[in-house]
């Protein structure tokens, strides 16, 4: 099958954040439209933050071993700052992820069409009580203030970087390597449990832009964009701020305070490998060599 | 025990796929008929999806050392056009996974016979407040068309493929083998949270089969093939097609684009295998030989 | 502090036993306090059956290496069964089992007093409204018949041990040893989402028996052991005979069927252990050799 | 980045103690705004324990490996007591803790300014159905004596104790180092939805005065100290107490009754440790020597 392989390397890690940030929003948004056109009688606010989590799970087993699961232009960012990925890097994978989860969306109000037009009774809005918009972005609840939910946004992606960055650091208790993405995935349920209430907790630009995108074209108008006075862009710039804050958080009060590494503990370029070692962490499931821009 | 092993292996194996499917089916249908019968006062509908998701945990430790653990036509399918299972494999399993689906189905009605004869005023139907069909087999939501069903069965099932295929792939993150059976489960927790708001998310043609002959052979009657306009066969052949959806995606967006498998990584076929090596593979439980046809 | 060791071996499992038992019982009964005297504003029936889930996790964590974290005389009498455990282990085990769920609903009541009185008005009784009895011991609902009754718990019980015995079996595809207490707990939650509606779930002696004895000397009186016409005896008898069910299932089914183990993969009695190798055992956690009672 | 590692060892400790109660309120008391503030249509009651939960997970992941992850005076307390740890951490570990929680409930004050407001009509208040104390700091219900909430905590913390001092134990069957934290958080989790309607389910001095010392400060007034009878001492004090019963339970039925250490399995004072060994150490990810105080 090496013949089917696409040649361009960047290409190659672009198709994975592109069907990653798909799966990402297929849970969440699916479940957001099961929960709200069935006016929660087929699942709660909860199972949206529970779905969300799958999807965060499901995304980064299919791409972690290619990209290192970014599936988020601020999480992207982070590590281009931190230097774990190259700036070159930064943009393409941005569109890639727009692009999954506008696709994401189409494929949700394919699935869910007649749902959402009973719900909805055929009017497609972004306010009122049956409004079907947040199916897909996020709004702010009536009472914000703009400056709060700027700030919910930079609280809620440092709160997801300083969560994660610690988990595959080797000098600290890492998390097994496979488990990374169950264990992700648990941090953002938490996320979506306490910091989701003020503007829907999106902490991810292009979980919010593609879906709005796509309402854009489908129907909603252009009020998914003038909405609460040009909302939309708190949730594409507040998270590139947020994760930057939260990994210089990480940094300051955890990394740069732990111990040397032990250059005896340290496999990443063991000077005498054995074979047998190495077989080893490939039997083990834990010295697999993962392009581990996460961690 | 020895001697009481059967000594036909595709016997053997329909045995487990039987049981497996079984043990799927009383977790989630029992789960059904608690939630119906006590109207929600015994769990709510995420309970139900929690019950699926912990019998494709338990059928899956039960069975993955011996069939992979397929479960469900549709898997074995898309094993079959995969080429990791042999073609002469499919109608065998997939009528043991049916058989088992029915089984489960009866001993569901024996043990919850007196809560749905007191749910139902004793009147066994399809339709209406009183319904207890839907604790057996999915049934559509009123407003739905047969296409929709038909796409939403289509990608729940292509969803559950294009998630579960990554988990066993060296060249990406692996899951630990041990617990591949808590995080297929958490996939399926996913769907149903999000896919099964229009038709139930059966996503399983042996999951909807079998409880609906059941239904037609204890006393719900032709209504549960003819209801909704013949609607039942949609999800017999959906989910095959979305099976196929699913994994094709996988290969074109991952499977193919992964880079080359490390021959020094490789312990499939070791060059030499170290005898401390094998004892090792054992000891740390990741290097049991599998029949891992899932992965 | 190996002074302070009890000599007596059987003692010492007891004690382990009763420990397990007790917390098993402190997390679910408490639970069960919690949800009914705050009438669900601070739980729901869910959270009930997760937190006995959660007792079966860290009871089995805490006893696991001792006795093989039975908590059941169920359980217990299937290992005898099984030749697994010693039948002069059953009647001591058993007691324990019993004695630490009556201590820990002792307690439950001790913590939850007040609360238990502000529900009930200050009368204990098993049958109304302010019924608090079900808070320890497990009763059938009013529409459901003896044998209906004695079915449903042979199948939960029976549930469990075919679930369960497959997790350590190193020919199929086992749990990593460190986290089947979890993967049980699992078990115990889908259980209980889905076989307890009819009479409670109890699907363990010592689990009804212990806070039943309890509720009969501390105020609700012989309604406890009368009510249901004598009902009590059928969580009792039923889930021993359930139990055994369960694991003949598995035999006939999986077990039996498995390949012969392979000798050059098999640790248990390694030829030839070097030190190396049981270092590394220790250092994965996983070969550290376990009383295994259970698998 | 050597240069910008604190020098003092006791401080970057306290910054670990400090940044992670930090974490474990911010998810904790976020969750407890978003339910409350939005009368439960975002989230409910076990959302909140599920937030904590997370918060634990997360909290630990980040502070392992610098102290033990203690995240709370009562268990640093019984760590003193056990000598795993010197008495000079107890008070600059708790006081860390404290100030943790106090600079995350005036985050979360701070993310959550309007919806409080708009919840409580602008009244900030300890009493009546539109309190927002209990956002914060926990508080008693309204018919419970003071001795049955110190009860209450005495045995909360105790079951904290006893359930989390096995999980290491290479004697017993020890969890995985690197999913300790969820099976810790999951232990909180059930405290949390068996153990918390009489008084809050505090467990934990710091998690309770940070919040306090906070609303004190931030307009809630005096109230929140001098309610109840001045009740707020008793997650204060009843927790240390509970902290060293669930230690002694746990040594006297659990750690003394387990069998000597065997030296060969034994890897803490290897004596030859080889090369391989200890990379393999590394890689398995099991190996790495962590301060493993909790354990």
């Amino acid at each position: 099958m090496v013949k089917l392989r696409v040649k361009n390397v960047l290409i190659r890690e672009c198709m994975a954040e592109f069907i990653g940030t798909f799966v990402l929003l297929m849970f969440g948004c699916s479940a957001a439209a099961q929960v709200k056109t069935s006016r929660e009688t087929r699942g709660q606010f909860l199972s949206v933050n529970m779905a969300f989590s799958v999807g965060v799970m499901s995304a980064m087993y299919l791409t972690m071993g290619v990209t290192g699961a970014h599936l988020n232009p601020a999480v992207s960012l982070s590590f281009c700052v931190l230097r774990k990925v190259s700036w070159t890097r930064l943009l393409p994978y941005s569109l890639s992820q727009v692009l999954g989860a506008y696709v994401a969306s189409g494929l949700v109000y394919l699935v869910y069409y007649e749902a959402i037009m009973e719900f909805s009774g055929g009017v497609l809005t972004v306010y009122g009580p049956n409004e079907t918009a947040s199916i897909f972005a996020t709004y702010p609840t009536e009472y914000i203030s703009l400056s709060r939910s700027f700030l919910d946004q930079v609280v809620g992606t440092a709160m997801l970087l300083l969560c994660i960055l610690c988990l595959g650091e080797k000098r600290n208790t890492p998390a097994p390597p496979g488990l990374i993405p169950p264990i992700v995935g648990t941090i953002v349920l938490g996320i979506g449990m306490s910091m989701s209430a003020n503007c829907g907790g999106a902490i991810n630009p292009a979980r919010d832009l593609g879906p709005r995108l796509f309402t854009l074209t489908a129907g909603w108008g252009v009020e998914v964009f003038t909405c609460y006075n040009y909302w939309f862009w708190v949730p594409l710039v507040a998270p590139m701020i947020g994760a930057i804050v939260g990994a210089m958080t990480y940094l300051v009060f955890i990394e740069w305070q732990l111990p040397d590494p032990n250059p005896h503990l340290d496999l990443s370029i063991p000077p005498t490998p054995t074979k047998d070692c190495k077989e080893l962490q490939a039997a083990t499931g834990n010295g697999v060599e993962l392009k581990m821009a996460y961690f």
